[in-house]
């Protein structure tokens, strides 16, 4: 580390954009908008996949793969969706190089021209549904519970590592089914499967809701999501889960023969999470120092540095410590021992901490004559010194607790971060502050688009959780039967 | 089953196409040359990734992503390997669609032109080795041991289900090193971790080799490859490993400081399989009644099937079954249960056939009451009546000794169809018949293309374990020191 990080409190961004760069998470690529992420962060997002895909797997979805091409034509199909990803598209309209004619380098050849233009998938429901259409017969064919891992490309103006990036990877399960209730239980188990992952996995408390019309995704029915709050104040959708209705099944002609016989448009629904959780779980929990990662997707888990002057005294440490590593292995925890003889421990520290490295266990030759060993925690910067003896059971435990911790404190965040507000000057007041705010609003596109053009807040869903409760729109006055969560979001 | 699958010795290609399809493993999407990998194909590219990935890791390397898009400049700045891909690039020239004039549909925004083309990468080595600058300055940043998952696109002409897609899955890893030495041990490990998957996995035998200079990797100082024979003698490249020498390097400008204090271009390899692999397991095992999978790689391992009259009769077996999956699963063996009252036991057992299940047991009431199953192996199509008392220690037990045979059986085929030849009257004649050929070759370029006009055969591999010997070429007569393989490839 060259020099200290910028603060949040004096600028978030920087802050966040270092992180990024000096943890080794992911970089910008030569190739505008899009990252490289980088074996630490990647490490990261197979933590995240393999605990999704287990729980994708563990609701009854099996995965497969569907081509990264959309051809032009089928976009088209579903007007709204259409609509929806036509301006963010990157468009295949040839399918060969050749020599220039100057001799110098290659250009497109103009004679390869496809006949039809293909669209890099901006998500898949198009040529998904034009393939259920030949899965699905009869209600014996469903439901169909497939997810695709995959990446997706949507031509963004404004990027950011990991929060949004021209090419991005995710998970997106497609469903179809018999009936309208199915569909709509399976998208709100879907909302539970993110919920879950989000706050047991990533830490990061969650509010479940519905979208307002006006942020449905292009196609759906009904959007329902999860939001959290980062520790500036802003919004992040982490999930999103659609219930179709029978849009795409109209579009793409996928009928079924029902229980009574009859010709049946399918039911479906659509789902997804990307490397942007990444950008989440980096803002809700880190610091000054840099990366707090919550244990459960934490790459290495515990990290051992050995403090010695002589390699005979690395050596006696060494020894020690081998028989650490295996029980903290056999425990299920990853664990790192780094004896590189060119740093110093000093370095090391600072290196860990801003790595995020839940727990350092630290040794110098004193430990060993006393049978202790210094433990710190990342989350809260605490230090101890801790017998030997029954170290990996205290380390093991320690890992859940500091789960715990940084959930706790993310809520608590959220708590002291959550207003509700009933005028509109006390809304505008708020909004600069930042936080989520709960305020009745009159369930019109018209009252969000005006409360959105003076402040940039936009209405981060209508929480299932809430009550009804009666009360007046804060911009307009007209009445309203719940407070919707508004927030300036990512 | 509608009918009879094609029989292998009436039209391979069709058998192919067919298992392909009735055991649900992939089908063509509505983009040419695209497939779409169906859950159950999918479930076996799984368990293959998983393997792969378990080796790459213990051989020290560690994942990352790079952008789907390279620019057409870095495409063109190693010459060889622009000369090499050029001709089946996807070319992406816009990144907007607007409403047509027309009023119908979408078209491609002119407006929204890029200033430079992006490529679908066909491989990463260009964008990888633009980042690789960044990476490295100095002899302790070295190795770079990284690796990626994800799609290509290669526009091919001809295109058949998993062996030559314009789209495919893959592993690319992409190395660089301080040494010549270190480079070329990495590409030698890694053919020999490619060696062992097809050995021990697929259950393949392959020969390991290098390509000659015309069939190597555009931009490759050597290309290691492994080479399995087909159930029709036709030769199968399951994956390469090439030693780029500092090619790449130049081109992207990767110089670092060695331990001697000199700027110094670093040395590189890659190394890949793909989702082709499938298409080799598919080819190497299967038989005219279906798939025959390697126990490794099936993703349901065994399956029982109840044979009943009356539910209750249902009710008894499943209860005993329910202990017998418990115990199989206690030893991480993946079991189905097949309790689906809308099919026939009769159905099921050519389903299950068709779908290359290795161990399916049966179970009626006269079992229950004699403590008896019907073992049934995939590979021999045998049956015997076992007890149920240890059924589950004799179920893993056969699952290791299937995986072995259809090893032992693919090996077998391979010798009895690999042939010493030493006239070209000879060749001719054996090349139609199909097979391995070991040949003298003299070395020459010239030689080869003018075999291949021929006879559509090409040097598979200059096998790695094979002694030299003295000798003259089969076409030429000129003299050689080493026999190679010849063949007609996938």
């Amino acid at each position: 580390m060259s020099k200290a990080l910028p603060k949040r409190s004096e600028n978030y961004s920087e802050w966040y954009n270092e992180i990024v760069k000096r943890a080794g998470l992911a970089e910008n690529s030569a190739v505008r908008g899009c990252m490289v992420i980088k074996p630490y962060g990647f490490a990261i997002w197979e933590k995240m996949q393999r605990a999704l895909d287990d729980m994708f797997k563990a609701t009854g979805h099996q995965n497969a793969y569907f081509p990264l091409f959309v051809p032009k034509s089928f976009l088209e199909k579903e007007a709204e969706h259409a609509e929806g990803f036509a301006k963010e598209c990157a468009v295949v309209t040839h399918y060969r190089l050749k020599n220039s004619p100057d001799g110098k380098g290659l250009v497109v050849d103009p004679a390869a021209k496809l006949e039809e233009e293909l669209i890099i998938r901006p998500t898949s429901e198009a040529v998904i549904w034009n393939t259920y259409k030949n899965w699905v017969q009869s209600w014996r064919d469903l439901p169909l519970l497939i997810n695709q891992w995959c990446n997706v490309v949507r031509w963004e103006m404004r990027t950011r590592l990991f929060l949004r990036t021209t090419e991005f990877l995710w998970q997106e399960g497609h469903t179809a089914h018999a009936t309208e209730q199915e569909a709509v239980e399976e998208a709100e188990r879907m909302l539970e499967v993110y919920a879950t992952f989000a706050e047991q996995w990533i830490a990061m408390p969650v509010v479940r809701g519905l979208k307002s019309p006006n942020e449905r995704f292009a196609g759906a029915v009904e959007t329902y999501c999860i939001e959290s709050l980062m520790q500036d104040g802003k919004a992040l959708q982490a999930g999103t889960s659609h219930f179709l209705g029978q849009n795409f099944a109209k579009s793409f002609d996928v009928k079924f023969v029902n229980k009574e016989n009859q010709l049946e448009y399918a039911w479906a629904t659509s789902w997804g999470v990307s490397t942007r959780m990444i950008g989440g779980l980096i803002m809700a929990h880190s610091d000054d120092n840099g990366l707090v990662l919550p244990p459960k997707l934490a790459p290495i888990q515990v990290v051992i540095v050995p403090i010695y002057r002589s390699p005979e005294d690395l050596v006696k440490i060494s020894e020690r410590v081998g028989s650490i590593v295996g029980e903290l292995r056999s425990r299920g925890v990853s664990v790192k021992y780094d004896d590189d003889d060119q740093q110093r421990s000093g370095w090391k520290f600072a290196e860990y901490e801003l790595k995020g490295i839940p727990v350092r266990l630290g040794i110098g030759m004193r430990d060993i004559e006393n049978g202790t060993v210094e433990v710190a925690r990342r989350d809260t910067l605490s230090k101890e010194s801790r017998p030997l003896e029954g170290i990996a059971d205290h380390v093991t435990l320690l890992l859940d607790e500091i789960q715990q911790n940084i959930y706790n404190k993310a809520l608590a965040f959220r708590e002291e971060n959550t207003f509700r507000v009933d005028t509109w000057n006390e809304f505008k007041e708020q909004i600069e502050k930042g936080g989520f705010i709960l305020a009745h609003w009159d369930g019109t596109a018209e009252t969000e688009e005006k409360i959105k053009d003076e402040t940039k807040a936009t209405i981060r869903c209508i929480p299932l959780d809430t009550p009804d409760e009666q009360g007046a729109d804060v911009f307009s006055g007209k009445p309203s039967s719940k407070r919707v969560v508004f927030a300036r979001a990512y």
